[in-house]
């Protein structure tokens, strides 16, 4: 009976991973470890046992827990907190990320590795665990110190950069090399993708699930939060994207919802069993004779972890403007890795392009460094005190200096409103721009499918085309005429600011000349866009002209419903992203 | 890949059930029904799109979720509230049972079915839904009142009987045949099963998961009590009994530790995602085209389901002490069949003893019972004015005058002490004859395993057999005590009792010999248990009688030892069983 032999892997899995993980409790060490080191113990290593009869499918069931952990992560993650942690956040996860992975691939070419497993090294050993840190400050209750906010800022982004990260390293296993151009469209498609789901689903998923978290008890709002999740990620599948992808997004976007906090208290436990799962899963591919065989690389990397992270990530926090104790509390949190190195090690596997023994090495070097993390976060004030000691007093005094510069710096009074406006502009006009051209996609997408049924109405390639391509023009409209009225603002407000007065009476002009050029340009991007990515149903030239001409006069003559109609969306997504208490710009 | 396939599954049924049962929460129908309709729509009857590509592993979980399902029941059941509820659920729901058995073999008989589908048409039959019952209470508002008690116990005493049954009905399936010998050592060893996992898991488990409850945080506690959970389960489909039997007394088992609360809060979540499976894996089943073939038959049953129950249990309420309005609202409340039936279904199925067409019909009845339950339970107060009004009054008044005699009869004063005396040594001497055969079973068991390593002390069988007997008689001996006081103790009671003090002056010696004749009874059944159960390490005649001899002389000088012994012993679950703010019985 297979049934059996599914409880009976189960009920090890589930023994074993208990009894490791409350002694690890007790030990006061990370519980994780705890799941890895059940997996050793009941993997296919400890001959000659077998504990597990049907490996494939607590694998199966541990793609599952890798699912719920991002979901989570993401229910986790707000696009307000984001916000509010700014530039230093993005300063230091991106340095930290481009430096980490620069060291890992040349740590993978000097042991004579391939170059896709060196990429896919450099890769792990750029992300630090979200999962472990949290735990690591709840247990030295620093949770609320500044340090840890900024170390959890540096993890959102360091999230979002690994979800690009993985979009990255999926075109590159692809096309089998890093192209800038391919690289480049990648991303793009990427950004675009990203942008159009999270409008769509920022329009439509919160207010879906809150309806049904209003008519609902919780194990209905489960199952439908669980469907929407895995219904998401396997759209994202179908796009050629990683699932982790989705789970993330999806759960970023459910968190906008007003019932996120019922949410995640019933996510929880799912995710709870499933993640120990996935730990165990990365347990039970860890060889003990494998990890012997490449103890030198492990030792090396560990090393290169700890010190790569702590000097990036200090280095990093110190150049976005705090100072050098926060800075190096800072590093000294974030030198391990963890889940996401997991998710991305699975990546490799799955798209057959790293060899078998990368992952056993990067679940070695996590759980050395996971263990480390709690000693070096209580042992960076003491390394804090004694670099301040040891340096120079010149040294520390410029540094000190240019902490406090920075701190005086940040953009103040009308400064400060003029970039956070020009910010918004830029942001508008590129979202909008976005969504027409995915209007477009999917109106050619439509009609290549035969969806249109519009052989119905002539039985003309061109014809029919020239249709499908105004349906298209007609939707994106509204975007249309909000992406040229922010593109004149942002051309307006860049006139201003670029123009000195000394030109005279001509700076009236220039101004003038400079406010059109942008909207103009944004046109003709968004149009050139269009052209090359719904080439599908491009009408000829001709009938093209007269379309744009009709649509021209359609837009002076609706200017104000397109305008209203927009303003309408838009606040929609305000309306979303506004919880009570919470104000938020325009 | 299989992992993405079981994700589009999983997202499939998850979707799909998520939007049905939003949609029967809205129409404030049952959330079960909506699962179930869900699992049609997706099931391999609706050609020709194929929903779910791997039937197989929907299939294995749909199995935990029974597992999930049947220990969450075992957590909210309650051995205090068993027997809060006394007699007079166990009066009616015993009544029900038995009824419904009887009435479903020959509506089956009647079909012209197999007397083996006939039989798990009854036992099907038997058992109302608690699921179902609670969702209607709530939603109606009257989960509070008396006849909602009423219910509660007779739901808990019908979840215990229903166990029962499905160990019996496994008997039967394997034996081919009802044969009144071996239903009752089925029920015996049933019996000794349970016995013995009650008090040693009512001695460690608890224990065990206050511990973990102690240090760990909710996903250890979760994993751990999974654990615990599914290898229990394990421990019972090794010994012959169903899964569900496991997985509801561990449920029962764990209930008793003071952490329940907080466990019942982390499980639920994960019974519910898994729950959802299995009620969808049940709609799967159904194929539309034969619900159709099987019209007739699915009235026939839904009309003897209703009529049945509200008769079988009204009567039994009623008998047992209630008045007429409160027995036909317990009746009528009572009128649906639910999970269980889908348990026993699938018993039927796993051991391939039923047809295929049972459980469809099974499901159909339920679904049109279920839909009705709430309209029952509105309809009972109308039903009962409008019987109070149709029948002579003089039935009325018989009617009316047995309620109040039952009301007034109750045992009250001495007499009730004194039964309950008799009634807890009764179970004392039965619990200690259990665990002491059981220990001699373990013991030959471990003997002929060879785990005991007797063979490093001689090679003589005769006494490597006499080791091991004295071993398991030594460790039984606070058991064997504790039996022969309890006997004795009860014997002096049910003398006293019994024999009047007009024999005079010889009332004292027959008295005293029956004080005595009681204990040796009870030690000559227990030696004949464990004469027949443990025969493999039963050592010849001569050293037995000289084991006995010296076991009894050792007994007579370690007396006061054993009894403390097993007084601390009992202590130790009585603590188990007492919680706080409640007072309970020696």
């Amino acid at each position: 009976m297979h049934g059996i032999v599914f409880i009976q892997d189960l009920a090890t899995v589930m023994l074993v991973a208990g009894l490791t993980t409350v002694l690890f409790q007790r030990l006061r060490q990370p519980v994780v470890l705890g799941y890895i080191i059940a997996g050793v113990l009941v993997g296919p290593h400890t001959h000659p046992v077998v504990f597990i009869h049907d490996e494939e499918t607590i694998r199966t069931l541990s793609e599952l827990g890798m699912i719920l952990l991002l979901f989570a992560l993401g229910l986790e993650f707000s696009l307000k907190k984001l916000r509010a942690v700014g530039g230093a956040a993005l300063v230091a996860a991106f340095a930290e990320i481009v430096l980490m992975i620069w060291i890992g691939y040349e740590i993978g070419r000097f042991f004579g590795w391939s170059a896709m497993d060196s990429l896919f090294l450099g890769a792990m050993l750029s992300i630090s665990s979200t999962t472990i840190i949290m735990k690591a400050l709840e247990d030295l209750g620093l949770k609320r110190e500044r340090f840890a906010q900024l170390m959890f800022g540096i993890l959102i982004v360091e999230d979002l950069l690994a979800i690009v990260l993985m979009a990255l390293l999926t075109g590159i296993a692809g096309t089998g090399g890093v192209e800038a151009g391919q690289a480049l469209a990648a991303v793009g498609r990427l950004g675009l993708f990203m942008a159009v789901s999270l409008v769509v689903g920022l329009l439509l998923v919160p207010r879906v699930v809150d309806y049904i978290a209003r008519v609902s008890r919780n194990d209905v709002l489960l199952v439908a939060v669980l469907g929407i999740c895995f219904g998401f990620c396997l759209l994202v599948t179908e796009m050629g994207y990683s699932v982790a992808l989705g789970a993330f997004m999806i759960g970023a976007i459910v968190a906008e919802s007003e019932s996120v906090a019922r949410i995640e208290r019933i996510v929880t436990p799912v995710r709870d069993m499933f993640s120990a799962i996935f730990f165990v899963a990365i347990g039970m591919l860890i060889d003990p004779k494998l990890l012997l065989e490449y103890a030198w690389p492990i030792t090396v990397v560990t090393v290169a972890v700890v010190l790569g992270k702590v000097v990036t990530c200090s280095f990093g926090s110190f150049v976005a403007g705090n100072d050098g104790r926060t800075s190096l509390r800072v590093g000294m949190g974030l030198a391990q890795i963890g889940e996401f190195s997991f998710v991305i090690a699975s990546l490799g596997l799955t798209l057959k392009v790293t060899s078998g023994f990368l992952y056993p090495v990067a679940v070695a070097v996590s759980a050395i460094t996971t263990f480390l993390t709690p000693y070096l976060i209580r042992s960076s004030d003491p390394l804090a005190r004694f670099l301040g000691r040891a340096l120079p007093n010149r040294v520390t005094g410029v540094f000190g200096a240019y902490t406090e510069w920075m701190g005086s710096l940040g953009l103040q009074g009308q400064g400060a409103v003029v970039m956070k406006m020009i910010r918004r502009l830029v942001w508008h006009v590129i979202i909008n721009t976005a969504l027409v051209v995915a209007v477009f996609i999917i109106a050619a997408f439509a009609y290549r499918r035969g969806f249109l049924h519009l052989d119905l109405l002539s039985d003309d390639p061109t014809v029919r085309r020239s249709l499908a391509w105004s349906l298209a023009a007609l939707f994106s409209l509204p975007m249309i005429v909000a992406a040229y009225r922010k593109a004149g603002a942002l051309g307006m407000l860049l006139a201003e600011l670029s123009i000195p007065d000394r030109f005279g009476a001509r700076t009236y002009r220039i101004r003038a000349v400079l406010g059109r050029i942008i909207p103009l340009v944004a046109m003709a991007v968004m149009g050139l866009l269009v052209a090359a990515l719904a080439s599908t149903i491009l009408p000829p030239r001709e009938v093209a002209l007269v379309l744009v001409l009709v649509g021209v006069g359609l837009t002076w003559l609706l200017w104000r419903v397109l305008v209203q109609v927009h303003a309408r969306l838009q606040a929609a997504i305000r309306d979303t992203l506004e919880k009570p208490g919470q104000d938020h710009p325009e």
